[in-house]
């Protein structure tokens, strides 16, 4: 077995090798520069290592692990354009780089490619796999359907959010992890299970990222801290804070959202004392700690040896238990 | 064995049945929109009337064909997108009635949906289905994006502008009529050679469409005479009536097509003047036949019984020799 850093080298040297420049320039070019600029190439690591716990080889995992970093990728570039992002990793997102038209032509044919290296899988699990891939590519546009939706209504449930950031996330995830297990030669019930832990687990890891963008050491999140709080994005704890500050008949906060004329330090230490008030924080990690109990359970069902395990539960905590 | 007008009204109804409208709404429902103005439904109907031809079952067809319904209009959407179009037969285009995000996602999941579908044929069939949807889907974002360069290139080869058509016209035909073949049990063989036949049958369609621009009875062809010519399209005819143009050292052509002050009608009128002096309308006809007999050289080779055969000759007549 490979550590996670050892797969990511691996997985970045076939990727680089895969990812040749072809004619037309202007069509892959784009798609070579937004690549290259990196990400933690969290999926396809997941989906060998998956593969190399159930005692597959990694060989056999590199195809479809590119198939869901191109999926991935394709829909980073096509959100990019639709939250009109200038930057991504710190770096010019291709919409801005290029131009609107490149950035869907080029995220098209990324995802096509996507299709093309999934079919490169053994072939005794191709239909089995291509059918979790297409689910879960149809319920990762939906996630981010709910996503753009959201933005618009004054009012969004717990439950709602939940099951947006379980298709725009979380799924992904799963995904990735059920299609190494299937292709680590693991029982059906074992994949089946996998996706369960890697499910709760991403659902706990988008929680966990809501969290730090509040209380997250900046350097280590990478981004503003309360950046979700200037723009007013539904994160649990907003959606958390609102619902407890109506039911106390308390205006504060839905005065400092619609207040425009405040700066946006004093907004995110406005809405910060609010989630105090209410103890948002406290409300977060257990709802967090919830999902990373169901994704726990899952995993001590999988018939798997200890030793195994341990990678596993030492996943969640490198995942979710991260940067404070 | 159905007539195609049987098989459109087949195909018709199995794509109502279908198609239909899910949650969320906002994702769904402007493709149910966009899938219900129409068009001709000639790429599954030759699907379909491939299947048939080679003595499979009408049913056997119809995932695959829908399939291929939901990839063409998932470029349709996309293209339209990228080339700013309004409308679309007619009806508004997707990005105009509802808006850019909306275009971009709603088409992003129909391409997925198209996958989902290409699941659904025959698994002996699978793979073989699957490799050659790929391909030619990764050909038509190539095409497409050589349509785009070829406006910002003031000089286009005749060779390269067939290229790009076969790329984003022609090939779509070819597979769907070769997937279809395969699925009527065709032999490898003649599923290539029918393959063969629509890819030449598609590139003397998209000349026609050129001619038809320029010559055909404004109300058969649903566009504006000279709609091309106007917004200065690099097509077959222009390509040729420029080449000729400079090997007569005559700039007649080059000063109208910079020429912004004249009228829309004025310009069409001088440029179908140049194509005159060149009979450039004799070249393209000829062109066109070229392609329309590698068509006819193809389909003599196929193992079919004449009957069958004359049904995919009177195909060439419809498509390409129409309204004249």
């Amino acid at each position: 077995m490979h550590s996670i850093e050892e797969i990511r080298t691996i997985f970045t040297s076939y990727l680089q090798q895969e990812t040749i420049l072809r004619e037309p320039k202007n069509l892959y070019e784009p798609n070579t520069y937004f690549l290259q600029i990196g990400g933690k190439r969290l999926r396809p690591c997941l989906l060998i290592l998956a593969t190399e716990i159930f005692g597959g080889k990694t060989e056999e995992a590199l195809a479809a692990a590119l198939a869901i970093e191109y999926f991935h990728n394709f829909t980073l570039i096509h959100d990019d354009v639709m939250d009109k992002a200038p930057v991504r990793r710190g770096f010019t997102t291709i919409h801005e780089k290029y131009n609107l038209n490149t950035a869907i032509l080029s995220g098209d044919v990324l995802m096509i490619k996507a299709c093309e290296y999934l079919a490169k899988v053994n072939p005794i699990y191709f239909k089995t796999i291509f059918d979790i891939y297409t689910q879960t590519a149809i319920e990762v546009c939906e996630g981010q359907q709910y996503d753009m939706d959201f933005e618009n209504e004054s009012i969004v449930s717990q439950d709602a959010y939940i099951e947006m950031i379980r298709l725009k996330t979380a799924v992904l995830l799963a995904a990735a992890m059920k299609i190494g297990a299937i292709l680590g030669h693991a029982k059906q019930e074992d994949a089946d299970l996998l996706y369960t832990y890697a499910e709760n687990l991403g659902i706990a890891f988008q929680i966990q990222d809501d969290i730090l963008d509040c209380y997250g050491a900046e350097n280590l999140v990478g981004k503003q801290v309360g950046g979700d709080i200037i723009q007013n994005k539904k994160t649990l704890l907003l959606i958390y804070a609102i619902e407890q500050s109506k039911q106390n008949n308390d205006s504060t906060l839905s005065a400092i959202l619609q207040n425009k004329s405040i700066s946006d330090k004093e907004k995110v230490n406005a809405v910060l004392e609010i989630y105090d008030r209410y103890n948002t924080q406290k409300y977060a990690e257990e709802k967090r700690d919830k999902y990373v109990f169901d994704a726990q359970e899952a995993l001590q069902k999988i018939n798997l040896a200890d030793n195994k395990k341990d990678i596993l539960k030492q996943l969640i905590s490198y995942l979710v238990m991260r940067a404070y």
